[in-house]
């Protein structure tokens, strides 16, 4: 089959692959059908994580089910099916607490699996015609009758919005309350759609570039350009001096000042700065354990200058982490199924598997416009 | 009236000082009978403050109201009160909340107030003989008949008992479920307490004096000499390789070395390596936003160098701050009341007021055997 | 000044009444600009209760401090502000954990207080010129700039939006989630704006007078006439047989079958019937321990005959009784401010109130299109 | 293989009968060494329930694995496992939130499954001497290295003491609350205990069996006889006239009066008014949809005279049905393991398989010192 691999900094090509078997009675085989460019997939694009040569990325991935092993009960041939980005197992203590992006037996020696991505696990993507399913009764999120009609909507809940929705309830974003969110890249605007959906007051997002400070306004946040304005001023100025209830980090350690440099605990201490006492932060931005390449020398090893004595003398909260998509998809299915949710107001771009490399390309570029591209491998 | 007041760098005296009087309406004047030295009291002994000379310190505090304010109605003159330390003015959107520790009246332009401490406000402490309480019907916690026999105990619920607690409710301690503390002062051996009385399978807690070392392992925790043993290592071994599900830091920034100098990232990070994924933080231990003294140059400006990539990578969550006590002491109380706690397990020394200069010198110098003292100024 | 009052069974007067005073130093007066007549109001109305001769009613009010006591620190005179009708003393044990529907001081020897109402405390109520108001800075909400121009949207946050909301808490109702309302009166309706802005993905509202259907329909509800269907198969066939997730009972014990004939258990067991395995009730509607002229003998007694065993079969739970105001106004009251909610979208009539007496009586019918009256005693 | 048969009321035998295989890839077989008789088992050795004649009962479980399903990965031959009693799939939308109680697939058309259990599914009891696990890699709690040798207390992991724990979950109770639980059978005691070990400050135990309350006191309860004295005001009393913080019904529908009549709504009552304001109940005694042979006429359709306006005039909320015995037994377990915990407290009897029909007359009949059976079908 045709998939999508890494080969080697800013340099992805679409090859022929070995098509994927059932492994285990527990596996389904997915045709796939739509599959998204994620934001964390340039981090491998670009060279910085350790990601094997040859690996075929992609994991936001629906798909119809083509095969099922012996022990799959649940799920049938034929049915539409979302795959959360966590490969999780389903029986491990993680797993039967919710905690699915942190499953102890996927990804051996560490906590977490995914498919397509650099150490999580020897599980290829979904950017390709076909993609192999684990734990698939566990996985599969068996989609409603209009999936095929509303692909664009639907695969936005591997990954994209339920990450969005995770960043507000580690916040523990109530309804009535204001958020501030720094980042209006995909997971930021879906963020701010989240808080939308659950009754915020006040949703202000913080970021340079026009055309996703454009669609932050577009669904009912207010911009703020960090070019022209203090954010953390400009947070305060919005909330009376209070400060927002609740942050969300949504850029990551690869965060660039004006200039272009990487200063990765901007948004942390701005964020630290723009909520009030008694707040809380959730932190869905990546941050890695290590980035020999990073320009800041703490980043190297991990670390951030962090303002924690603030941090303290505020009393905040803080909840980090890949979000359990298992702990939302189900819900955030129904509103897509209920019109209540249109996701899919994100995609910018939708073309054939073949035309991925230059979409990569764009997309890392920040072009104007690139907001989020949905590959179509069946196409 | 005499009283405890700050008079430089390691120089308390107990001097002649006016008697407080009811200022509103809203208050009410303590004869104060117990009034405890507290670990935070040394940051402010050590000059590593902004406390202002002629303070009265003090901020656990128990004893006999003596006079009430007009619009005073649930607290009676003659009532055995312990004052949680916090001073909240209950009205507030924070207070209202139970965020007592983040009160946004009781003292203006910052969150959160105290009796005798830097920055908390202008109110006067209680290792004196008298004491004004504002908004008593809000504040005092009224005492059960025997309040002035077990005032030992009931004291320990101004500030160290539910600070204890508070470390435990952050980080989201269940029954069954193991916890490692660092930090076996007196805020570290109650939250050891806490988690005992909560119903933790295994409390660890980590420190080098071997007087508190003792005293864990007499609470049901297991020890751990940080100067004989890695405590990362030991915690993992303890915990099957897991690491403990949730971590307690109840040392703050001013934590040494084994060779005498301050670190004050070491807590924290030692936590994040100590903690299993998706487990979770509870901070207690002080940090401060500025301290131009301290030796790491991050420190001065309230920074650490935290280990944020591998606290992200492992999707932990953390809690931080002052405890709110109000939310815990009515509680803990009815515990102390029925017999099934008897917090006064941590005294090592009742003393007349007039020793407490001499008092507060051991304690700063971690002398063996001064674990907590409680001063007597009626006595 | 005037004031209405109750005079017996289906009587009510505007008649001269003697003036409120600040009778402690906790108290503020207020004039009222706008006061509802509530659903609940007509149990007096209706001579259901041993409400006395010559109460003042209304506990749904809003309007400007005219006079504070000496001991009020937060509310100033010329301050609008939204009254919750639970009057609550701030500071007992239930009233500091946020459950001031319960207060314990404020009504001594019963649990809870409200303006004007039957054995809620000797408390005159609001519709009239003047109120008084007790332990004034815990309860009043003071608005925000716009308050007299969007009196008819604040004065929804006194008791029925809350209400409403309230209904949706106690059955947890989450995002994506889908919620059947018995009750299209102020209370259901209000618990169907609540779930719309909480994200519900679907919200199912039984009644039977055309006007309430037609208006939840507006506010995005699927309703369901209970005359012409019978409501669990219609929730039934409109979940997939799943029932739905979430249920409210917003009717209370004086529910009618389609005879007219009061049947105080219906409701609660179609609930039960509709509501899916390990789902949950949240029940507002007013049960009362005892009413000697109920029709159903059981209901004599405060009982009814509940389906249990179901309830028990399905792993329901459920919560009941009065809301605490004060733990939503403040959202709720942002969400008015910043535009995202305008709850005066029920109102029906705006009356002076000398043609209070006359409203009660519509109201009291079910006139078609008397939904909701705000009364103006300052016009 | 042997296993005890239901052959109508009150006759129970242990007959020859088929031996359980591998039916799915998901299986395993356990051979079983220690199996409770549990309380609900008399409903069905009473004759109250529709249990088919030939059906192997026992649904409290646990033994070593002695073969597995092909898709089996987790559990391996050799280990020692105890069994939840509900038969859980792990994937459908209740069991992914942890809702095992309630699963959607084990027991088509109904909500949960469990083993040898009335219109809880075709399985197989465990009261024999090999038993077939579904879904075991999710079922099978895996248990420590000493589970051979504390057989007798991991054995109470299956049911009775999650069950317990349950109880206090649903009621939702903190440490430093009170609780009155009404019933001292095997449930009842371990609410008890439970609430023991979540650090309850007062814990009291309504019963009647002279040999049940001194167990009960012995835990650390008070002990109050319903036939000495009225329950509700020795609560009353115990609570300085306050009403207990929570309450637990562990009696069930089967609750009989001081002369030996069932009267299903007693304690359902009794709890409403032992129970304060605002307070919450967990009942996880059992109540069925409906009991022919029921006395009590409204019960016979599954409804109680329920005394629900106080319960909504209290603004009490209750949870209830059977325990999700896997949200608890690992934390269970690992009290166990450290010690914390010896819930073989209650074994009165350890027999083998053969005296089973005697020990269930001894047990249906309450006869003294008739505690909590344990069965050992390998000895």
């Amino acid at each position: 089959m045709k998939g999508l691999v890494y080969n080697g900094p800013r340099d992805v090509r679409v090859i022929e692959v070995p098509d994927p078997k059932i492994e285990k009675e527990t596996d389904v085989l997915v045709r796939i059908t739509a599959t998204n460019i994620c934001g964390s997939d340039l981090h491998m694009y670009e060279g910085r994580t350790s990601v094997e040569t040859g690996k075929v990325l992609g994991h936001e991935n629906l798909g119809q089910v083509i095969a099922v092993g012996k022990a799959v009960e649940r799920v049938k041939t034929g049915d539409w099916v979302c795959l959360p980005f966590n490969i999780a197992c389903g029986v491990c203590r993680n797993c039967e607490r919710g905690m699915t992006h942190a499953c102890l037996n996927a990804n051996p020696g560490s906590a977490g699996a995914a498919y397509g991505y650099a150490e999580m696990g020897p599980y290829q993507g979904g950017q390709a015609e076909l993609l192999r399913v684990p734990y698939a009764d566990f996985n599969c999120l068996v989609l409603p009758p209009d999936a095929e009609e509303k692909q664009n909507d639907y695969v936005m809940l591997a990954d994209i919005w339920p990450t969005g929705w995770h960043a507000t309830e580690l916040a523990g974003l109530q309804a009535g309350e204001s958020v501030v969110i720094y980042g209006a890249g995909p997971v930021g605007l879906f963020a701010a759609y989240s808080a939308r959906i659950k009754g915020a007051s006040q949703i202000m997002v913080v970021d340079r570039h026009p055309d996703r400070l454009r669609l932050a306004e577009k669904i009912g946040a207010v911009p703020i350009d960090d070019r022209r304005d203090d954010p953390v001023e400009a947070v305060m100025k919005l909330t009376r001096g209070e400060g927002a209830d609740k942050g969300c980090e949504c850029v990551g350690w690869q965060c660039h000042d004006a200039d272009g440099h990487e200063v990765p605990n901007e948004t942390m201490n701005r964020l630290v700065r723009s909520v009030r006492p008694a707040g809380a932060l959730g932190v869905v931005g990546v941050f890695v354990p290590q980035d020999p390449k990073a320009e800041d020398p703490l980043m190297k090893e991990g670390r951030i200058a962090f303002d924690f004595g603030l941090f303290f003398h505020k009393s905040l909260r803080l909840g980090s982490g890949q979000a359990p998509v298992k702990a939302y998809n189900r819900s955030l299915c129904r509103l897509i199924a209920a019109g209540r949710a249109q996701p899919s107001f994100l995609v910018s771009h939708e073309l054939p598997l073949s035309q991925a490399p230059e979409a990569y390309g764009h997309f890392d570029a920040r072009h104007d416009g690139w907001t989020k591209v949905v590959l179509k491998p069946a196409a």
